[in-house]
C-alpha cells in the first residue's frame, strides 16, 4: 500500500512539473520563435537531475512517458494518408539505405579513427545509425507541416530506420557471441518484421471502415476512442513476439485507420492525451540527465567528433540519397535534419557493447550527449528549414520521379 | 531496460483489454438497462485472477488506474456548482454525522456478537464505515444525474466521510499503540485537514477565472488542458503532506475551477482521458481479487452478516439522516445507496487490523467480499432508484428546511 501512495505522488508531482513548467516554456519558446518542444525538452533540464533535481523519474513515469510517445506516433500515424505513404514506400526504403549506410560508415571509422578495434567501431556506428524521431515528429505536428512530402519521408523512414537499427545490433550482438554473423536469423527477423508490419496495416486499413462503424455504434460514452486506443495498445502490445519496436507497431496502426470515415473526430480527441504524455516523456528523458556528470574535460574531443559525426552521417546520407531520387536541395535537407535525432536505440547500442567490454563508459557517455545535443537543436532547424525555405512544388515532384503525395 | 519493456507491454496489454473487453461490456450493460461501469467490473472479474488470467496488474498499472479514478473525481468536481454544493455543506456534515456512526456502529456490533475483544470491534466497525464513492460517482455520470441533490449530497458527504475514516482509522492506531486516543493528535488532523481543503477551494475558487483567462491565452497546442491538468496533479500531490486523501484533493480542485469562464471546454476534452483511465481501474479492482479465494464456506455465516451489516449501516445511517433533515424518502434512499460502496479506506482499515493481530484474514477477507459486493450492485441499485422514482422537486425542498439547489 505505501508503495503504491510512493509511486502515486511522484506521478503526480511529475505531471503537475511537466504540465505547468513544461507548458509555460513551451509558451515562452514559441514567443521567442523557437519550436515547442524545446520548453519540454528544457524544463527536463532545469528540474531534473542537473539541476534543481526536484524532478522525480520513477519506473512508473518511465513507462508512461514510453506509452506517451508511442501514443504521439499512433496519432501522427492517423495524421498522415495511407494510400500516399504506401505509393511512396519505395522511395522511402533508397533514402534509408542510403542513411544508414552512411551514418553506420561514419561512425565506424570515428571508431577506427581513435583506435579502437573492428568490432567496437562496428557498434560505435551502429550507436550513430539509429534514428529516433519522435523530438522531430512533435515538431512537424506543432508546426503544422506533418503533411508534407518531406515530412511523410520522414515517417517512412523512420519506419524502416527502426528496422535497420534492429538489424545492425542483432548483427553486432552475433558477432560478439559467435564471431560470425548468423545469415539465417537475420533473414528470419528481416522477414517476420516486414511480413508482421504489412500484415498489420492491410489487414487493419482493410476492416477500419467496419470496425469504426461499429464502435461509433456502441452506446458507452467515448466508446469510439476507447476502442480505437484498445486496438492501438492491442497491436503495440503484440510487438512483443516480433522483432519491431512498439513505435512502428503504433505508427502502422494509426497509419491503417488514417482514411476510415469518422477517424477525425476520433483523432481530435486523443490529441489530448498523446500530447500531454509526451509532454511528459520529453521533460522525462531530459530530467533523468545529469549533464554534469557527462560532460568530461579529458574526453571532449572524442564527444565533439562524435556529436558532428552523428550529423553528418545522416545529412550526407539521407540528404544525398533525397536529391539523388529527385527531392529539391531544401526538401533534402528538411528530410536529413528529421532524420538527426537519436534516443532508445542509440543507448541501447551504446549499452550492448559497453556490457560486452567492447569500450569503456566514454562511448556511453557520447551517446548520451549525442541523444542529447540531437534532441535540443533538431527542432530549432527543422523549424527554420520548414518555415522559411519554399514549400517543394508536388506536381513538379511528381513528374520528375513518379513521387505522389 | 528490460525491465520498463516488460512493464510497457504489461500497460498495453492491459490497457487493450480493459478498453475493448471493457467498453464492450460496457455497451451490453447498458443493453440489458444495467449501468455501465458493471461492464468494467465484469470485465475485470473474466479476465482477471478468478477466470482467465490474462490481465495484468503491475503496480504502474495499480498506479495509473488510481491517477484514473483520482481524476475522475478532479472531472465530477467539474461539472458540480460551486455554490450550490459551499451552500449546503451544513446539510452534508449532518447526513455524514448520522451515516458515519450509524455504519461504525453496526460493524461494532458484528464484531462484539462474533465474540471480537473491544479494540478489535473498534477496527472492524472502522472497515465498515469508510465509503469510496467512485463507483457511484461513475454511475451518476453515467446516467446523467450527478447534477441532482441527491448527486450533490453524495459527493459532499463522501468528502466529508473521508475525514471521518481518517480520524476512525488514527484512532484506532493510536488506541493500539498508547491504549488510550490522543486528543491533540485528533484535534490536529481534523484542523490541518479542513483547513488545507477549504483553503485550497476558496483560494482556487477566487483565481479560477484569472488562471483560465492567462491558461487560455498560452500559445501552446492544449496548453489550457495541459495547465488545468497540471494544477489539479499538483494539489492533489499537495496531499502528501496533509492527512487527506488525494482523491478529495482533486474533487476540491475540480469544484473550485467549476464556475471559472471556459471550463466547460477544458472538462470536454479531460472527459475522455478520465473516462478512459477509469475503465482502467475498475477493470483492475476485479481483475486482481480471486474470488475462488475468498468466498471459504467456514466463514459465510460471518460474510453474510459483514456484507448485511455494510448495507444496513450506510441505509439506516444516511437514510435516515437524510430523511429527517427534509428530503423526501426516494431522496434518502437515493443518497444511501450512493454512500454504499467500500474500497481502499474499508481494505487499510482491515489491513492495519490484521497486522496488528487484532483479527484472523477472517475479517480482511470479509472485507474484500464487501469492496467486491458493494461496487457490483450499487450501481444497478442507483440505476433503478435514479431513473425509476419521482424527480424531487427542487422548490419544495429549497422551502421547507432552506437546501438550495
Amino acid at each position: 500500500m505505501n508503495g503504491l501512495e510512493e509511486d502515486i505522488y511522484s506521478l503526480l508531482l511529475a505531471l503537475s512539473l511537466a504540465l505547468v513548467i513544461g507548458k509555460l516554456l513551451e509558451d515562452l519558446a514559441i514567443r521567442v520563435n523557437l519550436p515547442p518542444v524545446i520548453g519540454d525538452l528544457l524544463g527536463g533540464l532545469i528540474l531534473g537531475a542537473s539541476f534543481l533535481a526536484i524532478y522525480p523519474v520513477t519506473s512508473t513515469i518511465e513507462t508512461l512517458a514510453w506509452f506517451g510517445v508511442i501514443l504521439l506516433l499512433f496519432y501522427a500515424g492517423m495524421e498522415t494518408r495511407y494510400r500516399t505513404f504506401m505509393r511512396n514506400l519505395g522511395i522511402y526504403g533508397m533514402i534509408t539505405i542510403g542513411e544508414a549506410l552512411a551514418a553506420f560508415t561514419v561512425g565506424y571509422l570515428i571508431g577506427t579513427l581513435f583506435g579502437y578495434p573492428p568490432l567496437s567501431s562496428f557498434f560505435i556506428g551502429a550507436v550513430l545509425e539509429a534514428t529516433s524521431v519522435s523530438v522531430s515528429i512533435k515538431t512537424l505536428i506543432d508546426i503544422g507541416k506533418l503533411a508534407t512530402p518531406e515530412g511523410y519521408a520522414i515517417l517512412g523512414v523512420a519506419v524502416l530506420d527502426d528496422l535497420a537499427a534492429l538489424i545492425t545490433i542483432i548483427v553486432g550482438k552475433s558477432l560478439i557471441s559467435k564471431g560470425i554473423v548468423d545469415p539465417i536469423l537475420v533473414v528470419e527477423i528481416l522477414v517476420t518484421s516486414i511480413a508482421f508490419w504489412f500484415l498489420l496495416v492491410i489487414t487493419l486499413h482493410k476492416a477500419s471502415n467496419v470496425i469504426l462503424l461499429k464502435a461509433m455504434k456502441l452506446r458507452v460514452s467515448e466508446g469510439a476512442v476507447a476502442i480505437v486506443l484498445g486496438i492501438f495498445a492491442f497491436l503495440a502490445y503484440a510487438t512483443k513476439y516480433v522483432e519491431l519496436s512498439p513505435l512502428i507497431a503504433a505508427y502502422a496502426a494509426g497509419l491503417a485507420l488514417s482514411e476510415a470515415r469518422g477517424v477525425g473526430r476520433i483523432a481530435e480527441r486523443i490529441r489530448p492525451l498523446a500530447l500531454i504524455l509526451s509532454t511528459l516523456y520529453f521533460t522525462s528523458i531530459t530530467a533523468s540527465l545529469d549533464i554534469k556528470a557527462v560532460v568530461r574535460s579529458e574526453f571532449i574531443v572524442f564527444y565533439l567528433l562524435f556529436i558532428l559525426g552523428a550529423v553528418t552521417g545522416k545529412v550526407l546520407g539521407a540528404g544525398l540519397t533525397s536529391y539523388l531520387i529527385g527531392f529539391p536541395k531544401i526538401s533534402a535537407l528538411r528530410i536529413a535534419t528529421g532524420l538527426l535525432p537519436r534516443a532508445e536505440f542509440c543507448i541501447i547500442a551504446a549499452y550492448v557493447g559497453y556490457t560486452a567490454g567492447l569500450f569503456g563508459g566514454e562511448v556511453y557517455l557520447a551517446a548520451i550527449l549525442v541523444v542529447f545535443t540531437t534532441n535540443i537543436f533538431t527542432p530549432v532547424i527543422i523549424k527554420t528549414l520548414f518555415t522559411r525555405g519554399p514549400e517543394i512544388d508536388y506536381v513538379r515532384l511528381r513528374i520528375r520521379r513518379g513521387l505522389s503525395v
